[in-house]
């Protein structure tokens, strides 16, 4: 698993838009405490409003890793990037990308990573080693976002509900399965990238064993619904063995997103579905809840649409931008510890 | 795709037993056609009674290629095998193996295979250029194997349904899924050792489209009910897009092999599984038989065994290697061609 060592500097490059500046705004926004400065090139149009820091002062403050936040274009390393990811090398920090091309692809940041004593972290990259699942079930709990597609919300409900969890005194943990997530935790496994046979077995060491009152709380991946990353899904769902899964649903999204062939099911086959898959490794799991993506509704029809799924469910449903979720969080917590 | 040029010098080594040469026998067994001879180091006690030529002459007879037909001990290259490599790729023959090593690991090997321009195919590494799948609905009809768990006789039962349609005069192609499989077809797609993310993309390549009345005959891998392999069956069901499935059981398994905690499903259960996540991708997916592996069973037992199957699903049941499947594979292939 990829062990991140944190607080971070991160590097935005010379970024024309705030676009390109997704994962520095997901950090600043879900770990502000462990970003500790920024650090930009000449006609950078990107600014995250910290502290503006070279390598070496970045790390006389703490910092210990360089991340790299923002999407260049084409999505790998410009070359005129590469002497500041090498000037903070030289400074003795370990350097972090969620880009497709890898850090250790490009010779120079590889040798001089290696020559001082360095980590490079690819986070699309599994790490080695992973294991065949045991199907052994774990100590501890955990919660796992699923959806009717991709792309519409299950990280960011994840984020919340951990942060909720927290706030309320739960022991809980975000497990991140994405690039952004693995940077915003400092650990996780892109698990959509591991080879097949291993998904389940990446999914069992995200969330090992854990006090019994602890909480994983995992970020989802894919859709049973979608016909190209089913596969990712169900091996995510048997190895993480949830006792609770909240499905993520964006309203008025009919169809797979770029599947225009397969409609999104229904929310109540969806969580039928989603159940009898899970049950395989844990016989207890159900879907506790429904998180509605609502940003391009109004109020009125925001309210309808969590009107809407509650009642075509009957369970809680929110969008975790814009609800309060304390209740749904102490109530379904409260009601799983009775339970166990 | 692996796609391996034929026929094959059979390579046996110096191994001390059958034990070690399934795949040797499997592709005698399955493809005698594509065998011109063997070919053995001194002491080999393996002889499948083909005749001996060493490469020159195996190449001299039609040979194509050289296949590393026995598993050493430790699954990879024994050091005194490669002399035996290297005198083959001089004679112009391709290299393929089964190996967990990779034969282009050896760097002896991978220099004298680019110098004197012969291919090395390593059948469990799956191709580069693997797309995500599309969804779209191909051309020709697909028949898919799959089992209520691992190691029961999907690829035999993929192989000898292949052959009686070609018997029958059916236009059918048998499609390979893991390393015998794929020698003996000498194409295919090792689809356990594809990243999650491109196994149903994996599987849509492996059948292409095809004329109206051609059946892809799919090697099946996995089982929807394995805590460890489902990821990998969900994906190949899906870029299958199955128009037909034979459910595999062994009777008498009621655990999932090497998982003491997990029952093997119910037929019924498992013909209702597959067939809901199979109408993802293709709404007429149904199973339209079940094959028993009846190997440990008396014959009263296995007659037994059978009946037992057709009584609870309702569906024509047998074991391909003890029972005539001629009626079986005349009933399906005639009643799906008048569906079309």
């Amino acid at each position: 698993m990829h062990a991140i060592r944190k607080p971070y500097l991160l590097f935005l490059g010379d970024v024309g838009s705030d676009i390109f500046a997704k994962t520095a705004h997901g950090l600043k926004d879900w770990c502000p405490e462990d970003c500790v400065a920024q650090w930009r090139l000449p006609d950078c149009a990107v600014d995250l409003g910290l502290e503006e820091l070279a390598p070496e002062a970045a790390l006389a403050a703490g910092a210990r890793s360089l991340v790299i936040a923002v999407a260049p274009i084409g999505g790998a390393l410009p070359p005129h990037w590469v002497p500041a990811i090498l000037a903070a090398i030289e400074a003795g920090l370990d350097i972090v990308s969620g880009m497709h091309g890898t850090l250790a692809a490009v010779p120079a940041i590889a040798e001089a990573a290696r020559r001082r004593g360095v980590r490079l972290h690819d986070v699309r990259q599994p790490p080695a080693g992973i294991p065949i699942a045991t199907g052994r079930k774990r100590t501890g709990k955990r919660l796992l976002m699923v959806g009717t597609d991709c792309a519409l919300g299950k990280k960011y409900t994840a984020l919340a509900i951990t942060r909720e969890m927290k706030r309320q005194g739960i022991d809980a943990s975000f497990r991140a399965t994405g690039q952004t997530g693995i940077l915003i935790a400092g650990s996780g496994v892109p698990i959509d990238a591991v080879v097949s046979d291993f998904v389940a077995g990446a999914a069992e060491i995200l969330s090992p064993d854990a006090p019994q009152d602890h909480w994983d709380v995992i970020e989802g991946q894919g859709s049973l619904f979608h016909p190209a990353y089913a596969a990712v899904t169900l091996g995510l769902i048997h190895g993480s063995q949830p006792d609770a899964m909240i499905l993520c649903h964006e309203p008025g999204r009919m169809r797979i997103n770029g599947y225009p062939d397969f409609p999104a099911p229904s929310l109540v086959t969806a969580i039928r579905h989603f159940e009898e898959c899970a049950r395989l490794t844990n016989p207890a799991a159900r879907v506790i809840g429904v998180s509605l993506n609502t940003a391009r509704l109004s109020p009125e029809q925001r309210s309808d649409a969590i009107e809407a799924a509650m009642d075509e469910t009957g369970l809680p449903a929110f969008d975790p931008v814009a609800s309060p979720i304390g209740d749904f969080v102490r109530g379904f917590a409260g009601a799983l510890d009775h339970a166990a």
